[in-house]
């Protein structure tokens, strides 16, 4: 049977509410705001539809897809306290509810929670997806910060970022879906990995790309990754089509941005964005992975599962200007 | 073959070095920060001696001891952070060496890293006993925060953050030697899980104890726990042998010291603490602890690792007044 996205999000507030069950009241209070405060809950509901695609059990596949979660929100938690960012979305930050210091703490609570409930499932394999998942997390957030204010950060560099911040959760889904179906070493060299990982890097880009050209659909103000100093890739391929006044007017901008916190003129660097039809290019580069994970999506054995991963995916995938390939995709086949 | 407690610290440093390796500078910084400032590996050595008591493998009980000690220094990150605090022990501490950004992320990166190489162990035993530590450390912090400046924390409270906060890890390396001599699933009810809880609670009261009777011993300035809204064993003892007067002159100092962050008068406070002769009932009371913990060591097995763990605790048993029991336990026994 195959569960509503609705129910598969209620099952996994459900489960993560039960990991999460402590008698102390601030665990309560964090239980409460992970649950409210759920976003969209993207990796559950791939975790579920993609291992649905495969005819695997519902039980096990919403438990993975909720600590997948909880991992996420961990990370999310510790991030809140380390950039010191004072709200997240439209949401406030967790840091700002609760304190630094709670924050701290509560991610590591939840973080070790979930891993004590993941152990008890009894597949050392999950165990080690997860814990090659924590480390790329962490070890992403370093070099994002070794990167801080580096105007000279590479596209390569920003993928590693990328990699580790955000696809690597994604492509562990597809890895525990390979776990379940069978594969006890070269999880990671299955389809349904490497469709997660695509899946999670063209997740980034899309946030990157949002930020510079259409920051209202993450209901947050524009040019946040300039503020806080990270190059992501909309800003490299502006540093590359530049001519090189504009490049040192850019680099001056940054260096202003570095030291005092804001951007002095936002409308001159949106100009040289327009100038060079960035937001073009970066809509074909998008495309081009959209077109990448559609390919994906349609080698998956279960229609019906598949179909329900680009309903709830179509919002997502579609890119101002790069949506094109959605409704290509031939849908039923 | 018994390995002196010096190759027992060189094997565990080295382990440590090896899991924590890594092309980051920022994480090859922190490997090294966490070895050189390596403290006295109290942990493992704790571990290895044990396990050997029953003739366990060597190299088994050096990796599970170097696990330990990466938990308990990531966990000491975090706690660096969030306490703001300014120096551990006469070292400077991470967070201001390196920033509290790094700090978090390093300590992610530290447990992520010691997980992972715990996974391929291959024992879920020794996973469900690390996540249980992992989820006790987290939920005695948040509970130790709960109980900030509150002059009414019982000495039940205090306890359960105790057993959370030091004991914890060292129950786990009882139950991981238990663990390893063949027990599935009773592994916290065996006699070394029991010893080394006994031995964490002891370690951590006579922690508190020197605080306010012997900080030199610490390499510290005393009454950091008074100063630092923290309510301990010592504390509670002379909130209840204080008479109404004396209670409300302790209760305005510490209302004082919780509003201004400072101690306004020490010599008021410390001759309340002798008026009382708290110093000696606190000493009767490790007494207990520590007779038990020899009554326990004697029932080990191995006579060799057991005069080592003797022999290398002995400074660490000892407390100015309470240090009779080491000299009436008959050595080579």
């Amino acid at each position: 049977m195959l569960l509503s996205p609705r129910r598969v999000i209620q099952d996994t507030n459900k489960t993560i509410a039960t990991v999460l069950r402590g008698d102390l009241k601030i665990l309560r209070k964090i239980s409460a705001y992970v649950i409210q405060s759920g976003g969209k809950r993207i990796r559950p509901l791939f975790q579920y539809y993609l291992g649905k695609s495969y005819g695997l059990d519902s039980t096990q596949l919403i438990r993975l897809g909720a600590l997948l979660e909880i991992v996420h929100t961990a990370s999310l938690l510790h991030d809140d306290v380390v950039d010191e960012a004072e709200e997240r979305r439209s949401q406030p930050t967790a840091a700002k509810l609760f304190g630094n210091k709670q924050v701290v703490l509560s991610g590591d609570h939840l973080l070790s929670s979930g891993l004590k409930y993941l152990n008890a499932l009894g597949n050392p394999h999950y165990m080690a997806i997860f814990t090659d998942a924590l480390q790329a997390l962490s070890r992403a957030e370093l070099l994002q910060m070794q990167h801080h204010f580096d105007f000279s950060t590479s596209a390569a560099a920003h993928n590693q970022v990328i990699d580790g911040k955000t696809a690597v959760l994604f492509r562990a889904a597809g890895a525990l879906v390979a776990v379940m179906r069978g594969h006890k070493t070269d999880y990671y060299k299955q389809d349904t990995a490497a469709l997660g990982e695509l899946f999670g890097r063209f997740f980034q880009e899309r946030d990157d790309h949002l930020d510079y050209f259409d920051a209202g659909r993450l209901k947050k103000k524009g040019l946040q990754d300039f503020t806080n100093g990270i190059v992501t890739h909309p800003l490299i391929y502006l540093i590359q089509a530049a001519n090189s006044a504009d490049r040192r007017a850019l680099k001056a901008a940054w260096e202003h941005t570095r030291k005092t916190g804001v951007i002095a003129d936002t409308g001159k660097i949106t100009a040289l964005f327009s100038k060079y039809a960035i937001e073009r290019h970066s809509q074909a580069q998008l495309a081009k992975k959209q077109t990448a994970i559609l390919n994906g999506l349609a080698r998956l054995p279960g229609k019906e599962p598949r179909d329900v991963i680009i309903a709830e995916f179509q919002k997502i995938l579609a890119v101002r200007g790069a949506e094109n390939p959605l409704p290509q995709y031939p849908k039923g086949d």
